[in-house]
C-alpha cells in the first residue's frame, strides 16, 4: 500500500537554509483562524446542515478543476455524472463514477488539485494510502463512513477548520434566507453573503429581463428605469449590509470603465427592457455600473472586487449540454492601465474606497497592477486566482508584485473555492508558499526573521481581516 | 589547452538535493531511444548518405542560431559563406570562415547554441579541447578527419544516435523520393515525411501560382475550383500516410480560424488563381484552410500540428540578399483564445482530432494554452520551441503549463532543427531539464521518486510516441 | 536597538555553492569604477557643490519611488512636503515630515527602495540602526551633521562613490551651463549631458510652442519650416556633442516608427505652430521624429536610446495639483517587433547606429527584444528598468534576454535615478544580481569560472564603456 507522502515541510524549497527558515514562519501562522473573504460555498450547506451524500459527490461532482482535466484526456462528463440541462441520462453509479475519478488520478500529478485533494484525504479524512484503481472502493467506503458521522457535517468542518469568516457570492435579488437562518440558529460560524450583481447588469443576457423581474421582487417596487434600477440595487446593497456583508464583486470580461450621461445611461436601459440591447450596449453599460458600483461603495463602505478576464462557456458544446462553470472558461490578455483610468481618476484617491483587483493574466502583475496598487489609495491587489492558485502561480505572484506594490497593498489569501472541504488545503498551501517566500527574503537577508514572521502573519490573516473591514 | 566541461550533472539545479535526485531521473531516460516528431534535417542526408564536406558546412552555414548572432555583432554574412540570392560572391575560404567563427565563439557564452555545439564537438566528435581562435583549426582538422570515415555518414550518425524515428518536414507537392528511396535501401532507419502544405495555402505570396503547378503536376490533375484543390490536398495527404506520415504542419502569422461559405472559399481561390488576392484575402483564406485541415485529420488520422506567432523576414535587406531562413524572424503577440474558438467549438471535443499547439509567446503559457489543452480533449501542447528551446524556456514551460494542464496534455519534446548532428544535444537538454523540474517536484515533498521517473520517461519518451501515434 | 543587517554576501541565493560562487564573482567587481550612462541627476549639484540642506529634502522629497508608496497608503503629499503646481501650503516641519516617512518605512519591505536606503543610511552616512518612529529623529540629526561636513558635499560624494561618467539628462534647448561650469571648475569628475528633445518634439503638448522658442533662442535663428528644425535639432545636437554628450534619449509612448514625405513633415510642423496639432498628428510626428533621430545619430555618432511604454500622469488629480514625475505613471503592453520594422529596416544594418532599447513591458524580453537584439547590429538591450530595476527585475531580466541576445547584445547597468546618493547602491545591487546569475551557470556547469568572471567584469563596466562610446 502506497503511504500518502504529506511531509511536514512539503512545497517549500529543498535548499536547506529556505527550507529550514520557511519551516519556521509557517509554523506560526499554521494554526491561525482562516478567513476566506470571497468564495463560492452554497450557504445551504450551514443552513441545513445535513450530511454530504457520498465522496463522488462531494469532490468530484461540484469541482470542476477535477472533471476538466479527465474531460480533456477522453472521459465524457456523463461519465463522470455530471448532470445535463436538458435531464438527459447521466452516469448514476456513484461508485463507478468515483473509480473512473480514481483510475485517471495520476493525470492530476504536479497540479494544485492533487495538492489539495491529498490533503483532504489525508488531513480530513484520515486516508493513509494513496487513491489508485485498487484503493478506490476502500477508501470511498471510509469517506462514506465518515460522512455518516457528526465530525464530518458541515457545521463541524467548519469549525475544525478554524474558519473565522466564510464569505459565499449571492445575487442581487438573493433573499440570503440560508444567511438569516445560519444566524438564527444559534450556530456561531460566521457565513456572509457578498453582493454580486452580474446577472441584473449584463443586459445582453437572455436571462437579464426575468433577474430584473427577480429584483423588482426582491425590492418591492417597479423598475422601469434607469433611476429605480439604481435605487433597487442601492437598497439590495444595505439589505445585504444588514445581513452581514461587507464586499461585492463582479465578474466581467473587461475592466473597461467609462461614465455615461444620465440620458445614455436611461437609453441604453429602455433598450435592455424592450430586449434590443447589443453586446456593444452591454459592454457600455457594464463599463457605467462598474463606475456606479465605485460611487455606491464610497456611500455604503462596502469593499469592491472585480475579476475580469475570463471568456466563460468557450466550448459551446459542453455548454449547450451541462451550462456554465463546466470547466471551459478560457482567460483572455486584459488591459488594466488604460479601462481602469476613468474609474481612478473619479474615485481612485478616496480613502474611503477599497478595490481589490484580480486578474487571470499574470503579465500584467509587474506592468500595470502593481504600480496601479503601489500608487493609488483605493486600489489593492487580490491573491493569484483560479489557474494561478497554485503553488507556481503564488510564487509568480509575490515575485512580480512585491517589489513594486510591497505587501501591504496586497490583501491576502483569497480561496475562492465551490469545493468546502479544499479550503484548509488551500490556505495551508497559501501560508507555505507566503512562508518560502518570505524565507528566502530572508535568506538574501533582505528582512530578518523577525519581520519575516510577522509579514508572514499580515499575509495568512492580518490583511485581509483589515482590508475586507472584517 | 582548456578542456571542455561536460560535466555529467550539468545545467541541474547546485541545490545538492535537487542535484541528486535530477541525476537519479536523468538516468533512467539519457539512453532511450530518440523520437524526434518535427524537424527539419534534409532526407536526401539519408537517401544519399554522402560524407558531410566540413566543419564550415556542417555546423555553421545551414544554422541561422549560429550566424545571426555572429551578424548582431557586426560580422557579415558573406564572411561567413552564407550564399546569395543573386549569386554574388562570399568567401569560399572554409577555413577562414571557421577561423572567424571560433574567434567569436564568446559570443555564446550562456546561450542554448553553445551547449548543444559543445555536446556535439565533445561526445559527437571526441574533441577534448573548446573552441577559440587558437585551436579552431587544429579542431577543423580533427572534424574533417573524422568525417571522411563511414562511421561519420549521415546513416551511421542516425544509428549511433539512437533515433527511433526522425520526421522531416515537405511541402504538399513533394515527390518524397529520398524517403521512398531510404526504405528501399534496405536500411531500417525511419525516416518519414511531415505535410506542410503553407506554399499552396498563402495565395499572397508570390509563388503561390507555380507551387499549385507543382501541385497538380504531382497529383495528375488541373486544380481550377477550391473543390479540386481540396481534392488534391486530400489526395496528397493520403500519398504522405503512405509513405510513413503521422502528421501535418501548418507555420501561420496568427492562429485565427473561421469557415467561410463554399461560395466564398471559391472566390478567394478563383482570385487568387487570377493574381489579385490581398493579404487580407490570404488571412481569410489561411484561417478556412486551418479549419479543412482540422476536417481532413479528423478523417485521415494525421496529427495537425500549429506553429504561429513568427513575423518572418522581418529584416528586408538581409531577405534580398540571402532569402527566407536566416535568422531574422522575428516573434509577436500570439493570442489563441479567441483565435482558435471556432475551430475548437467544431472539432475540439472529438476523439479522433489531436492538435498539437505551439507558441513563441510565453505570456500564453499558463494564461491561455494550458487552459485550452485542460479541457479539449483534441488540444496538446506542443515542447517549448525555438528561442524557447533552452534551458530557461524550458524551464518556464514547466513551470507555467503543468499545474493547469498536467504533463499528459504536453506531447514531449520536438528539436526542430536543420541541425541533424546537434539532435542528441537538444534531447539530451531537454531530459535535463525535465529531470530537473520532477526532482525540485520530488525534493518539495509533491510526488515521489518513483512518480518522478516514470513520468520522467513519458516526457523523454512514452508521450511523444502516443500522442503522434508511432 | 535593532542594528542593519548589510550582510557581506547579501541578496545572493542562499544554496551554498551558488553563494560562494557569486561572493567569488561579485569581489572582483565591487570596487570597479561606476560607469550611469543615462540618469536624472540636476547637474547644478556638480556645478554649485553645496550641501544638500536636510535628510528629506536629500532622500523623500524628490524620488517619487518613496512618497507613492506612502500615497498608496493614504499619506497625503502634501504632509510630505511635496510642492503644489500652485503654491498652495504644504507641510514644511521636514522634522515631521520625517517621523511621517520613519513611521511608514516598514511598507517598504521587500522592495529595492528598502534595499537601497539601507545601502545608504549604513554604507554612505554609517548609521547602525534601522529606521523607525523612535530612531527617526535621532537619525535626522546624524545625516544633517553629517550634511554639514565637507565629505558631503556632491562633488566629494561623487569622488568617493567611484564614478567615472555620469550622465544627466538635458532638453534640447537647455545651455548645458552647469557641464560647463563643471569642467571650468577644475574638479575632474565627468559629468557629461544627454540630449533628450521630448519638449519640442511632442507637437500636442501645450508647452511645445514655448519649447520652441527657447530652442530658436538657443540656436540663434528663426524656426519656421521643418527644414529649419532640423537644422535646429542637428545643431543642437552638435553642441551636445563639443559639451562631453554621447547619447541621445526619447521617452515616448509607442515605439512607432515611420518615415513621412517631406511635405507630410512640413504639413505637421505648420499645424503644430498654428497650435491646432492633434493627439494623432502628434503620434505620425514622432514616428517620423525616432527616424530622423536614427539618421542623425548615423551622422554624429550619438548613441541613440529609446524609453517607452509609460501613460504619464494616469492621476488627473495629483498631476493637476503636483505636476509631472510624481509615481504615477503607469506602464502599458508595448510592441516592438511591428513598430520598430521600419527603422530597422531603414538603418538598423548600420554599424556605425547603436540603439539601445528600454521596456517597461517584460514580457517582450524573451518575445520580441531578444531576438531583435539577436540580429540586427544596430541593436543593443538596456538594463531592467524603472519598476523592473530590482532583484526579482533583474534576475527575470538576465533568464530572459541571454539565451537568445547573449550577453554582448546587452549594455550593462542604468540607474536611471533622480536620487544621487542612491547611485552606489544600485550599482552594487545590479553587480550582484548578475554575479548571482553568473554564479548559477557555473554551478551548472555552463560555463566556468573564470569566464564568469570575465563576464561580471563585462557586464559591471566593460558594456557600459564600450556601447556608450566612453
Amino acid at each position: 500500500m502506497a503511504k500518502f507522502n504529506l511531509h511536514p515541510e512539503r512545497f517549500f524549497d529543498s535548499n536547506p537554509e529556505v527550507r529550514n527558515l520557511a519551516g519556521k514562519i509557517y509554523r506560526t501562522t499554521q494554526d491561525m483562524p482562516i478567513i476566506s473573504p470571497h468564495g463560492h460555498v452554497d450557504p445551504w450547506l450551514f443552513a441545513d446542515n445535513q450530511p454530504f451524500p457520498d465522496p463522488a459527490e462531494l469532490f468530484l461532482i461540484p469541482d470542476h478543476y477535477l472533471y476538466r482535466m479527465l474531460y480533456s484526456q477522453g472521459i465524457r462528463l456523463q461519465a463522470l455524472g455530471i448532470p445535463t440541462r436538458d435531464g438527459a441520462a447521466v452516469e448514476t453509479d456513484r461508485r463507478k463514477i468515483w473509480q473512473t475519478f480514481a483510475e485517471h488520478y495520476y493525470l492530476f500529478a504536479g497540479t494544485p488539485s492533487r495538492v489539495w485533494l491529498n490533503h483532504e484525504f489525508a488531513v480530513v479524512f484520515g486516508i493513509e494510502e494513496t487513491l489508485t484503481a485498487d484503493s478506490a472502493q476502500r477508501i470511498y467506503d471510509h469517506i462514506l463512513e465518515k460522512l455518516q458521522t457528526p465530525d464530518y457535517l458541515p457545521r463541524a468542518l467548519f469549525d475544525r477548520f478554524n474558519i473565522e469568516v466564510l464569505t459565499t457570492t449571492d445575487g442581487a435579488a438573493d433573499t440570503l434566507e440560508p444567511h438569516r437562518l445560519i444566524r438564527q440558529s444559534g450556530w456561531r460560524g460566521r457565513v456572509i453573503p457578498c453582493f454580486r450583481p452580474d446577472a441584473v447588469i449584463n443586459i445582453h443576457a437572455g436571462a437579464w429581463r426575468g433577474e430584473i423581474e427577480r429584483l423588482e421582487k426582491a425590492c418591492g417596487f417597479g423598475i422601469d428605469s434607469f433611476q429605480h434600477y439604481i435605487q433597487a440595487l442601492e437598497q439590495r446593497r444595505l439589505f445585504f449590509r444588514e445581513n452581514g456583508a461587507v464586499s461585492t464583486d463582479q465578474g466581467i470580461f473587461s475592466p473597461y470603465t467609462h461614465e455615461l450621461s444620465a440620458r445614455e445611461a436611461e437609453a441604453l436601459f429602455q433598450k435592455a427592457l424592450q430586449g434590443t440591447a447589443t453586446e456593444a450596449d452591454a459592454a457600455a453599460f457594464t463599463a457605467h455600473m462598474v463606475m456606479e458600483m465605485a460611487r455606491m461603495s464610497i456611500e455604503d463602505g462596502l469593499v469592491m472586487q472585480l475579476h475580469p478576464g475570463a471568456l466563460r462557456n468557450h466550448n459551446q458544446a459542453v455548454f449547450d449540454q451541462f451550462g456554465a462553470d463546466k470547466g471551459c472558461d478560457i482567460p483572455v490578455m486584459t488591459e488594466y492601465t488604460h479601462n481602469l483610468r476613468e474609474l481612478l481618476n473619479k474615485y481612485g484617491n478616496d480613502p474611503r474606497l477599497t478595490l481589490v483587483l484580480f486578474t487571470l493574466d499574470e503579465s500584467v502583475y509587474a506592468r500595470e497592477l502593481a504600480p496601479l496598487a503601489g500608487h493609488y489609495p483605493a486600489v489593492r491587489l487580490g491573491a493569484s486566482w483560479w489557474f494561478h492558485d497554485s503553488m507556481e502561480g503564488m510564487r509568480r505572484y509575490r515575485r512580480m508584485v512585491t517589489e513594486t506594490a510591497g505587501f501591504y497593498n496586497t490583501v491576502g489569501f483569497t480561496d475562492d473555492t465551490r469545493a468546502f472541504p479544499s479550503i484548509p488545503a488551500r490556505h495551508d498551501l497559501s501560508r507555505r508558499m507566503d512562508a518560502e517566500f518570505l524565507a528566502d527574503l530572508t535568506a538574501r537577508h533582505i528582512i530578518d526573521l523577525d519581520e519575516a514572521i510577522a509579514l508572514g502573519r499580515e499575509l495568512a490573516y492580518g490583511l485581509a481581516k483589515k482590508n475586507y473591514k472584517l
